[in-house]
């Protein structure tokens, strides 16, 4: 317990975005008073791709004016690049005073991020020094905020594991000179799987070190695919609506078999789909933040690490869920990844399930999805941006057989 | 044994710097062409700090030009921000085609990065993207080329460690899930004690990802404190004086000592002077380099990570040698750093050694460092710059006690 005062002011870097957004809102309708940083990147990403959410978001400040208009709460917009201008950020970090700052101001695509050299070195920069700046900032505005950021349970790397992944710390045995054992806790040994999810390996590593220096509380939220659109409060009204996408570098693996299924394409499984991931339902994940918010380390604590996942699915086994939902077929295409084919991955989540989490399972909500989501908006899906064209080195070949040429 | 063809061509970023210069010219002199990138940074910060070297060093040109009349071996210049210029970075090396890369271009003081907000992120900003850019180059560049990269022991930490530090990797036991033992080597627990030790622990991370992703060959010497100044190719003409930094960011703990002794003024220990360190000179810094080139490791091999230190020894122990061969007092001032008071050190550097390292010793070296640098060049000390003012949280008071006030 913490004898603090209660966070009355939450600052949302990326509160645009697709977690950021709908955890906006849900703070917002908590009572607490949400401040959103964010510089729109994910929108001019679309236009880079030429994509678009599936669903019709609105323009932010459309936005935020239903939102006020819907729960009587105002929710401020900063227009700013948390990684460029450092002392923008500083001062709005002085202005507000918040006792939170949550961090999802960082590229988070993993495809996006190995689409080409100069994306690599985008993904790099922007989400190391975004991460930096904050943690900069908070230290030199000499407040006392708790600082939440949105990791990847990719940190951990999908390798061969043959152990339950716990929550960021590993206890070890080293041997002394004198031939002691000693057990220690070091952070789980690292290793990520693309340029995108390496930046959030170093994030950890920024943290163990602010935290050290500057004790600042932190807590690293190891986050699973993130599936589901809607929450509670973005189904208030239509102009709240939450991004879905369907493309090959943002679409998540079961969004894109949602898409498929409903425009009557086969469900495409990259390699031999024995790869084993974790997942949560966007609903789950404001749900978390909150749980995060509500307790904070202590002033002095290690830097809290929680694995943000509700369960684990092969990607096969999902294929064949939503074949069996839809009566689509699957289709094996070449795996642009470079990655293990087959993986065990058994993931320890206690500390969220201790909170009172009470997770949203594939099997409840895939349905929903199938009709609220695919069905309704198949109509406006761009089936060409579907495949998976980046790969992650040189030598390979896109798995360009996802769509028969004469569908696009 | 590697059954490539010898290296020819060496790139060498940050080859006009203390460590880059010696290195380019002992490279050159063994035959290899030699060919450097520099921004000139660090010319740049002894402006901003208003410090210079207390060796008189020449113009890049002229130094250049000097070493060719010299030697007669012409090294190439490009003058280029490797953190900055991605697109002129690969160029150059789709130009040059080199067979190493030697990546010294990075930000190397704790002191500086820990003076301000603005250089904190300087340096976070400068040595990521520098290193990455150089790892993403050479992938896109398709060659075969040997990353060689200065690090620092620093990434070890300087805590509590009860082992001999082995070279980067440790080897851990852990437990399953079905209770079976299982051995494994990870990359030693990185434990920096300032933002610029941390760059080079994410610099880690960077190689670790781009060695399993793109199978690139790199070599990261984690390096000890360099002293010494002189080495053979420096002292063939004047014009080739490598630096000397003597002030409270840029100087080294033993630099500061002699230039104390040399003008007559207490040696300024900070703390209790029980902090342990590692050393090596610099002529066999640029042995070391020289090893690593001819010593490649093969393509699939994992990272090779050597230890670039020759010995150990307590800051106070320093001291008191200067002392004794100086007549210099010894002055106990406040620590501006957050370190632990005191520490063990014990290092294991058998890869170098088993190469054929020679080691020059502290005992034998430093009093030609007193009479052939400090003594001739002590008129030249601006003493004002010696104490270090850097602080490392801003609860700190500096160590400002170091030069009372009538001797500025």
């Amino acid at each position: 317990m913490t004898s603090m005062l209660p966070p009355r002011k939450i600052l949302v870097l990326g509160g645009d975005g697709f977690c950021g957004w709908p955890t906006s809102l849900h703070l917002s309708s908590l009572g607490y008073d949400v401040i959103i940083i964010d510089n729109l990147s994910r929108r001019q990403i679309d236009h880079e791709l030429e994509t678009s959410s599936l669903t019709p978001i609105q323009p932010i400040d459309v936005r935020l004016k239903a939102w006020e208009e819907v729960s009587g709460r105002r929710i401020p917009h900063y227009l700013l690049n948390v990684a460029e201008d450092y002392s923008g950020l500083l001062e709005i970090i002085r202005q507000e005073e918040p006792d939170v700052i949550i961090h999802f101001a960082e590229q988070r695509s993993a495809p996006y991020s190995m689409k080409s050299p100069r994306l690599k070195c985008y993904t790099v920069n922007n989400n190391i020094n975004a991460t930096h700046n904050v943690l900069c900032a908070i230290v030199e505005s000499g407040l006392d905020i708790h600082l939440i950021h949105l990791g990847t349970m990719g940190v951990y790397g999908y390798g061969t594991a043959k152990m339950q992944i716990p929550e960021g710390y590993l206890e070890v045995e080293v041997t002394t000179e004198t031939g002691e054992k000693v057990h220690q806790d070091i952070l789980y040994p690292t290793n990520p799987d693309s340029v995108y999810h390496m930046t959030k390996s170093l994030d950890q590593l920024l943290f163990l070190y602010y935290n050290k220096n500057d004790k600042l509380r932190i807590t690293d939220l190891h986050q699973g695919i993130v599936w589901g659109t809607h929450t509670r409060e973005t189904l208030l009204d239509e102009r709240l609506v939450n991004r879905f996408d369907y493309d090959g570098d943002y679409g998540t693996v079961l969004n894109r078999f949602l898409i498929q299924a409903a425009v009557g394409h086969p469900l495409t499984v990259h390699g031999t789909g024995g790869q084993t991931r974790a997942f949560i339902h966007i609903q789950d994940t404001v749900r978390c933040i909150q749980l995060a918010v509500e307790h904070p380390p202590e002033a002095g604590d290690r830097v809290l690490i929680m694995n943000q996942m509700t369960e684990t699915h092969r990607v096969k086994d999902l294929a064949e869920l939503v074949s069996r939902l839809t009566g689509s077929e699957i289709l094996y295409v070449a795996n642009p990844r470079q990655e293990p084919a087959e993986n065990e991955f058994h993931v320890n989540n206690n500390l969220f399930l201790s909170k009172g989490l009470l997770p949203t399972t594939l099997n409840e909500g895939v349905m929903l999805e199938i009709s609220e989501i695919a069905k309704k908006y198949a109509g406006f899906a761009d089936i060409s941006k579907i495949p998976a064209t980046s790969t992650w080195t040189r030598r390979q070949e896109p798995g360009v057989l996802a769509i028969p040429e004469e569908m696009v």
